[in-house]
């Protein structure tokens, strides 16, 4: 934190805050320019904010901050390097970060029956995904609304698993229900209304599986590392995050506007793997293939898209879900993109 | 719901989208215009989303919404007359309403010690608010700062309820925690993080006491309403809507934009009680007198304004808050406003 | 400016910077902290940028601004004192500004022809207007919508001043126009679309009526009071800024936010009086009493309001419109809340 | 557009309103549904505004928009089929079109001097670009910064394009160098701040160089489709759109959100052709490349980059520019992209 002192300030009055700051555990550095006098404080930072020196004297004019707010999220903290999350599905390991293949999440937006999702599963698996996704709880504006299938689309989820071999994404947004989705979950998944929800990052802090957390709608990208950071400070390293379109002044056809800047930006600030979903991120089915293929040029290290098997009677989000046979068609014409930036699984020819 | 078709749509085409949504349990009413083939849907409509029906047909160019989406908290439910919330408190019922006097909530951040939150209790009382304000659990941008006190807290808050009579707000931010903080406040805050945390709102609606729902950062008026709609559908009436500042585009100095329109926007809307909180809304303690006046002449409800004996040496949110004095001072100056809208208590003479 | 040197930047990369912006005539002042070095800019750094600075050297960190980017426009400048406008009109001199009455300018959005405006102008004065304002060119979203009657409604502007004694403010949307308009106009305005039309604004800077510079609607203060800077630069000391409503995620009812918190943010930066438009702020004429009102109670200098003769048959802006009795009626219920803050002209008794 | 009447309306006044808006030169088609009843509105509606049509009966309830409000520019205009503008340059027409090889722009923010243009237009022509970009005239947002060299500059510009064979892009900002700038520049550029200064457009629009028109910085597509509107209205047909960066509630990395999801949504919209500018999109140069790569993925029809000789010492936006090896290395990276959407244009071999 550096205080910059008004012009004219009594020296009587410096003085008098740098004791004031050195009593809250600062070590005040002096610093007299041509006409300004400027403290620069060192030590623990981090929780402060910078309105609360701005109270300790009106002679402050203003207290600019150094320091970035968040720690673990940071590339500082590993030197640089990025970090990949590894993931073990009954398929096999998948492993989400900068220098591994594309990783793709499909399905649809809630679980809605056994035959449907078990359906899914395997056409997405065919396609090219490497986990599903699938709400058992979903959060939705209206109480009116379809809340999903709660626990008992748990079961349904793993049945999924058990026949495609899929890892399974699945939302919680309930401290109450983490521990019983953590045993059906491959990655719990925090959900955009829920990036601030502090309690619940506690809690899937505090148990094993990776967590999957998405940008808060109007969320700055300083909000959602430090968000990422109760995650990490909690105890757990495996955290991916997920841009899913932001609020912006305009909602007349795209619901939200995905920022696939976050991709070169993020990639300067922090270590973790991130994902992108441009179903969220648009709102419209027709939109998605036109993001997707920007997200892997940009840089994205994944992709979450939602496939339903009839999107015109889906319970929830109907108009964001790409047919099984669109995704099909799309991750071929992703291919081409995935191999152009060197980050595409060749599939692996089966023997009959 | 209204569908209108695009110019040319083939018969047969009208016809299967009309018998389509008919299979939804609507009631399709076709009307021939000019040039284009309009569809109303007549039935519950609430739960359906416009995108889900445009996904029908490829020939439908738009579905347009007539009904607005919240029901209980609409001022047409109560037939265009305001409700009033009235609370319980050692020093009487407070009620809060478009007809009753303008109650104020004051107190600091957080809940430090039993000396602070008791001594700002007596100074707010003298001042004249109803209502102590004061955290036990924070919701913190980041996991290094102060959190609360926690449930410890809540027995502080007893103590200068005890002390002042004055009712108590405080903020829930984890379903766990419902209960126990049901038992001593007055009031449940629902923070702006947490506006969209659905399973809280549900669990909040199914207890007793009234709830202060904070309006999310960036929630559209809709979805606040819909927020507060969760509440009521779970059982609970008594609701009270509080704007606390919105994010746009600029944050330089003041630290939201505290949006005063929403009081006569709201008034044609619902019939709950609306309060604005001007310490939050802007961030800084040297705009709230000007909010608060605004405010009141604006038409609020009710206010809520942070206080703190040492706002310097406050653990969160010190820049914001008001010293007991200068919150004496303003509440003078707020009463001039108050008598102008013929919405203020005049204080009772009290005999030695 | 302060520039913040990485850890660990050798030492003669720090000398190269130095000397780097020591060649772009400022002085660099280096300050060695614990663990960082940071090289203070003392000059003349108005026009710099900050990434400029940044790009100078890899081992910078940050380049952080002390200084506000604005000078004439700032409240230093005037060594803390607020300025007024002074507008001659054929009723006299209408100042505005801190310690001055708040002045009501009111009118039609566009001319429409002479009997409208001059009526209006009747009308309004006869409520306490001191200003007519009413659109000659005007800005629409749309080329085929009504582009204002151009120069014929300069002449019927000034036959309604003639008719009413009232000052007349009039936007100007081409620089080819400033001319002509300012032969007729008391106040030019410059709308909120043109805000940083930089050629317009070094235009009217470079005349002798004074300026109503509109906030563009996603403008922050600091270019706003950039723009002014612009006119003030120019050699044209009189510029009033008006709030008009800012573009935030939420249009469902109210057409802008209306940003109130202006007017005590605005009060520590500059000492430019301000006014307040409640009628493009909300865009809905139900809306105005009530922010009209809370504006005076905030700390307006003057409020702009919308009347037309008959707003159903408006050519531009008619929902936003108040009718003339709605206006007198609103005038009066303003005086209550003009008199408690304070600035309220009393009505001279007018003899017979 | 459709009114949607209150339930309970009574039939005369269901009448008064039809004859109302029949007086208005529109044909009323009255249709009775189960509780309501609404009236379509047949007829010329594009200067019409919804909340004009709301103040004719306090019975109605909604006024619902069905048409777009711009024509020229809407994909129906053309039936479904896009444009491309052709641009005559001493190298050759270059057309830029969905159907076309993707047109690279680059060159500097401002044209310095005589040898920084000729050899940035030289540099950049040799990777790959088909136009130099450079200001004469430009926007700052303080009056004090470096406004550009004006119309001398413009000669700067002519020696490059006669030494390079570029066509040139370049900025109008006032109507009075219209003239002056379409004898020099092959394209005209709108800049963001002046996307609704109608006055320019429809100049623009009057004249018969192609406009390159940027989005403003928190336009809505339909306000920048309109301003589209105002010049192919004037007689111009040959407008380029151009993204170049969105205002959002986050500025702390990137100066602006680059919204790239408006190449799928203007493709179903229009047909004029789309241009990307990541440079002002970003902010930073280190965030183009990754940018770039994703316009391309997604669709874009152009690109244009900032390139500076020098950005260190560049007069304006040096921190977004990149160096011609950069840009260079840059453009290699993009032709992977490019071939892999089927619109990069193979270099012909040059004889020796």
């Amino acid at each position: 934190m550096i205080v910059v002192m008004k012009v004219g300030t009594p020296e009587p009055e410096i003085t008098r805050v740098s004791e004031e700051l050195g009593s809250w555990g600062l070590t005040p550095e002096k610093i007299v320019g041509q006409t300004k006098v400027i403290i620069g404080l060192v030590g623990e930072t981090a929780s402060l904010n910078r309105e609360q020196i701005q109270e300790v004297s009106p002679w402050i004019e203003s207290v600019l901050r150094v320091e970035k707010p968040f720690k673990r999220a940071s590339l500082e903290y590993r030197h640089g390097q990025a970090s990949e999350v590894v993931i073990p599905t009954p398929n096999g390991d998948v492993a989400i970060g900068r220098d591994n293949p594309i990783a793709i999440v499909a399905g649809p937006c809630s679980v809605e029956n056994e035959e449907m999702i078990v359906e899914t599963a395997m056409r997405v698996k065919a396609a090219g995904a490497k986990f599903l996704r699938g709400g058992a709880y979903k959060p939705r504006t209206s109480p009116y609304a379809f809340q999903g299938h709660g626990e008992s689309a748990l079961g349904l989820l793993a049945a999924a698993r058990d026949a495609s071999g899929l890892g399974i994404i699945t939302e919680v947004m309930d401290t109450a229900d983490v521990e019983v989705i953590s045993e059906y979950a491959d990655v719990l998944q925090i959900g955009a209304r829920n990036m601030q929800n502090f309690s619940l990052l506690k809690k899937v802090g505090n148990q094993p599986k990776p967590v999957l957390l998405k940008r808060g709608m109007s969320a700055t990208i300083d909000e959602w590392l430090m968000a990422a950071e109760y995650i990490l400070a909690a105890g757990n390293p495996n955290v991916i995050l997920c841009e899913r379109g932001i609020r912006t002044f305009d909602r007349a056809y795209a619901r939200n506007v995905l920022d696939l800047s976050v991709l070169p930006v993020l990639k300067t600030l922090t270590h973790l793997p991130i994902m992108i979903d441009p179903s969220h991120g648009t709102g419209k089915s027709e939109y998605v293939p036109a993001m997707a293929k920007g997200a892997i040029a940009a840089g994205t290290d994944s992709l979450m898209i939602e496939v339903h098997p009839n999107p015109a009677r889906a319970l929830s989000d109907g108009p964001q879900s790409l047919t099984p046979d669109a995704f099909d068609a799309l991750v071929k014409e992703l291919a081409v993109f995935g191999k152009a930036v060197g980050r595409w699984e060749e599939a692996v020819p089966v023997l009959a």
